[in-house]
């Protein structure tokens, strides 16, 4: 059987420093619900901290590579997958997930969610931009659940979790 | 020496009569330009709208589908690309313009408009939706040009055709 | 309506003077007969050659590129798509291409003939390699058309046509 | 630290009976020897049995999904990646992958063999096909490795893994 696996979507470069806790406290909340965690695997921002947080928890980890350089990937991923397709692979990040927080936002992050929304998941959205909570709250019709901080947010993927059992 | 290529992202299901019109109108002065129209290439809404503008304006068209059936691609377009790689060919899409319109907003455009602000190239954004408009031009830091209607993208894609020449 | 595709596969590096003369015949052929060629799209190799040959005989031609920068492209492109997903992209190539000739014999050459098969699609063999034809007619079944020099993959080429409009 | 992940690539539909129970000792062996085990994921043929084979040994298994049902992967992959990307997911297979075996032939598993060339690295083949392995053994140019059967395949994965310890 598959085992459950949350994602944590989040920007490499700039991350807040809130959202680098954030990715952190996610990825070891995860571990300690018995999820698998994945990022896109680089060895920086919110994919780092999130994987970190993961291994810290006693979780195993996946990260899945936009680049061909597997050296490159986070030493915190377990489970390294090489895509080599640059962006794209973030709708592969998507489609794996069981549970999905986009922590943090940049371009990349938002691809993410827009991709999570064309492939009708759910996404839990953490971070500080308020205009980017009211127009994706807008455009994902129910997809979309804000979190206004991280205690809210694991209230959030807590009854997803519970949702998904009944 | 490759041809020039306008790309009209925006939605297939429930664009907005407004969405249509824009698109017909984008296809048709990418076609009076000299440019070659590019979409996703479905057979509906805003895709399909561009690539009979461009092709009634007498333009080259292509659609990147993103499934396996060719036959269920646009009438209006000439080449047709085959990627069957689902939601992951947008980024195919914005790669391969050189100017980029998101004509509506939906899930898929709206990770159009981000595929392309991580790859750094600007967008054009000509819909109804003031609060996506001022989400993406502060999270677009400059790569985002709004437009207010039509007239005023076709201004704005003259200035970044006159741009890219200088 | 979609105009038809013929797509040349074959070495970019490499190739033997054969391929490379074979590979602008068939370029050239699939003008005259009123294709759009379709190749990787690099400047090298086969890949280059059948473009040419495709502009000298006055046809339209699309190259899809694995890399993400346009520039590198073949001049002989008129339509360059950017994947930048490697060799993820060579089965794009199989899937857009109405009738696909393999001039040339090298790895990423072999990976679209087997792509072919598993596309449940028809592919002209035209090379020297003679283990090469005896293997994949082999592993084929049926759908491995093997050419003894171009004038036969030329007869082949026209029989796919005839078939195709029967 | 990534962990090592050895891929067993080899048919879905119409394996021989010899090459579903090198797939089982396959994964089993790779579960033994410490490596994570990946396949393409699916609930039939080589991808099954090998995945199979891990988890009887202790190990963990990954499956990378061509298709997007995530509830169609094989019983025995501890991990589903969904790429939906139809078999340009193969090259993903391949780059993912540090030790890759060949367990039976036909149009997807040649596919992999060859992507796995394009990308210089090694595979070892393992089936009754003699004249798959004449030609790929000539076309891969040292990097193809003839297994006679499944005792000098895992002779020959033990030397690889000497070989990148050295």
């Amino acid at each position: 059987m598959a085992k459950k696996i949350l994602g944590v979507m989040g920007p490499g470069t700039n991350p807040t420093q809130n959202d680098l806790k954030n990715a952190y406290d996610l990825g070891h909340l995860s571990a300690t619900m018995g999820f698998v965690t994945l990022t896109g695997g680089s060895k920086a921002g919110v994919m780092n901290e999130a994987l970190k947080g993961a291994k810290d928890g006693g979780g195993d980890t996946i990260g899945i590579l936009a680049f061909a350089d597997k050296t490159l990937a986070s030493d915190y991923a377990d489970i390294v997958i090489v895509t080599a397709m640059g962006s794209a692979r973030n709708n592969i990040n998507i489609l794996s997930c069981d549970i999905i927080v986009a922590c943090g936002m940049e371009a990349g992050t938002l691809s993410e969610v827009a991709l999570a929304l064309k492939a009708k998941k759910k996404v839990i959205l953490l971070n500080d931009n308020v205009k980017a909570k009211e127009f994706l709250e807008a455009i994902g019709k129910g997809e979309i659940l804000v979190a206004q901080d991280f205690s809210h947010a694991r209230k959030l993927i807590e009854q997803l979790v519970n949702n998904d059992q009944d």
